[in-house]
């Protein structure tokens, strides 16, 4: 049985002669992805605070999932008989759900982890739970998401080359299982397509075998995986300037839990074509907008009379349509409007920059843009105080 | 100087031959307000969790706001700073404020009640505040709204009617104040129409009293006060039945803290035109959803699996593009985005009933009407089980 269809495709459309950096069209059986793109996180069902037709508007084409706690909660047969995860999230677009495996080596009590697979304890009831890579499909494809991914094991000391080589072999073993699992369950024929995951922590002999390992499968796309548990930031960045060039040139590329600006240009110049990160919404609902001015936190007193906006590069409603003080308001009483407008922006300011990033790399041109709009982007920003 | 303007109008479209019941429209700078009409409350600047346009798309026209909570924070002088209430809650329709004077009796700390004014604890910070008929004046001009509501004085105890008297009778001198105050700002030139407040309790001669003394003042239009804290349903309804007839044929009446599907069928046959209320959001919040079919609680377990609307006959994004079961699900796992959209069916609700109301007075079928709409909505609805 074939592992990728005429269901998904995946087309590089510009490639920079300097760097790794391409810009393309992921198709999928809901719709087309022009990549790079950014993926807003839907943790237990919704973008936080935010309506489906707001996210829509910001820019967003796909987004994800998290297969966990969407298996606590509703679970995963209460998803498929609601018509599944398009239906329940209202998004009519692709989605794309993680395995599980982040979350329950990030969050959960994890009592043990075998060849079988992983027990843990549910973060919802604490009752203990058992997740294989045959249960993270069958719980995948319930859900109904376009993109599914491969359950991996993430190691618990990732600078420890030794648990990394076990966890990365342990990965490629898991994956195997899950293509057989999946190809039983229908597989691409589904509508669902199977990403794997590359292993491997910090160590770039482990990266190179996980990478050869991974793509003994032609999956549809491929994942990097196993970061952000603690590496700190120039290890993620090596990690994955190894890896991402050395994946499939004619697969999506999927960068996992990325993330800020300076991310997005690091991961693009490696040749990375999606990521997803919470960081729009998490920092909307603490009130912190990026912006063209660089970061700002809202309910700082600085904002309190400002009648203009507060990005007036930014063409989102808050910004477009609330003077600065207003959303400065909402936010320092506590109003929930604040933080979803604020969580909006930063939806916009995102997918806008993904936007101009995808037009930089096509013109090759993507380390002008960089130069342009990472000094400003990342630094901090209040407005003057206006006169008393 | 004029007490009522052409830049405000109300013109009686309907008349009920059986009832006090009236359709009309109430012309204000910000545009035509169909009565009888439901204003949503946004208390703080906002409808809570309700993204504007979703109120508007709901069907509100006029929208009120808490003169005491936005006095409080972010202060009137930063409101009219910010370009006033349509621009800080992105509401271009018409706005009304309360004076502070309910708030200030019903939630505050009062300390002295005295012919000058009141003096009462901060909410926000303990401070003390002095809230006088011509503050209350100076404050909604600052804030801006197109109806602006006089100060009255909420008697403490409604039953006793000596104490509902000096009250009343302290009512009607303030208003004097207050009208004194407003022509002095400006008055109806401004663009803003002050309505007065009827007291009275729940005695027929203050009522009666009351009226005469508040319709001296030739307004724009007038409100019944005093009512909600704490009489009971029977004595409200009987204190509006005796005074909202009583007011001027030919200027809306406003009754209040009004109300659920009940107090609108009530208060319409009395002669209603205006009514506030949080119920909408409030309920919402709490995942209680008016429906046709009626009261629900989202989150109960009867929903979980149910993939058809929340309510078929309704237009509204929670049930047009969600399965109930997700909207269960979400109210459920907590994410915000439930509250939100159970406040938003909520609204549409409430403003679907009010259309069909104004429909049902112009044919001269409200009890009709309320007989075919009340058994149902005001009763507890849940599906069966589902098969397992």
């Amino acid at each position: 049985m074939p592992l990728s269809t005429p269901n998904f495709s995946f087309q590089v459309e510009a490639r920079s002669a300097t760097t790794h950096a391409r810009t393309g069209v992921f198709r999928t059986p809901h719709g087309d992805v022009p990549t790079p793109a950014f993926m807003p996180v839907g943790t237990r069902g919704s973008i936080k605070g935010v309506m489906p037709r707001e996210v829509r508007e910001a820019g967003a084409t796909m987004i994800l999932a998290n297969t966990l706690h969407l298996a606590l909660r509703p679970g995963p047969e209460i998803v498929r008989q609601l018509g599944g995860l398009h239906r329940v999230m209202d998004w009519p677009g692709p989605i794309l759900t993680d395995s599980g495996g982040y979350q329950v080596f990030s969050m959960a009590d994890v009592s043990k982890v075998r060849e079988d697979g992983v027990t843990f304890r549910s973060v919802v009831d604490g009752s203990a739970m058992h997740l294989t890579p045959e249960r993270a499909m069958e719980i995948q494809c319930d859900l109904g998401a376009d993109v599914i991914m491969a359950f991996d094991q993430l190691p618990a000391d990732p600078l420890n080359h030794e648990q990394v080589r076990i966890a990365t072999e342990r990965t490629h073993r898991w994956l195997d299982r899950c293509v057989t699992r999946w190809q039983q369950l229908g597989g691409v024929d589904r509508g669902q397509a199977l990403f794997g995951i590359v292993q491997g922590g910090c160590f770039e002999d482990l990266r190179r075998e996980s990478v050869a390992a991974i793509t003994r499968h032609d999956l549809v796309g491929y994942a990097v995986g196993g970061i952000s548990v603690g590496e700190g930031r120039e290890a993620i960045r090596e990690a994955f300037a190894i890896t991402t060039p050395l994946l499939p040139e004619g697969k999506p590329r999927y960068l996992m839990g990325i993330g800020t600006p300076v991310d997005f240009f690091d991961a693009v110049a490696q040749g990375a074509d999606l990521f997803d990160c919470v960081t729009p919404t998490r920092h909307g609902r603490n009130h912190q907008a990026y912006t063209s001015r660089g970061k700002v936190n809202v309910r700082n007193l600085a904002w309190a009379t400002e009648a203009g906006p507060l990005d007036p590069e930014c063409a989102c409603p808050a910004c477009t349509r609330y003077p600065a003080g207003a959303l400065r308001h909402l936010c320092t009483v506590g109003e929930m409007l604040g933080g979803t407008l604020i969580s909006i922006h930063n939806l916009y300011f995102f997918h806008s920059l993904l936007a101009r990033i995808r037009e930089a790399v096509a013109q090759d041109r993507l380390a002008e843009l960089r130069a342009e709009v990472l000094p400003r982007v990342e630094a901090r920003y209040k407005p003057e105080p206006s006169a008393p």
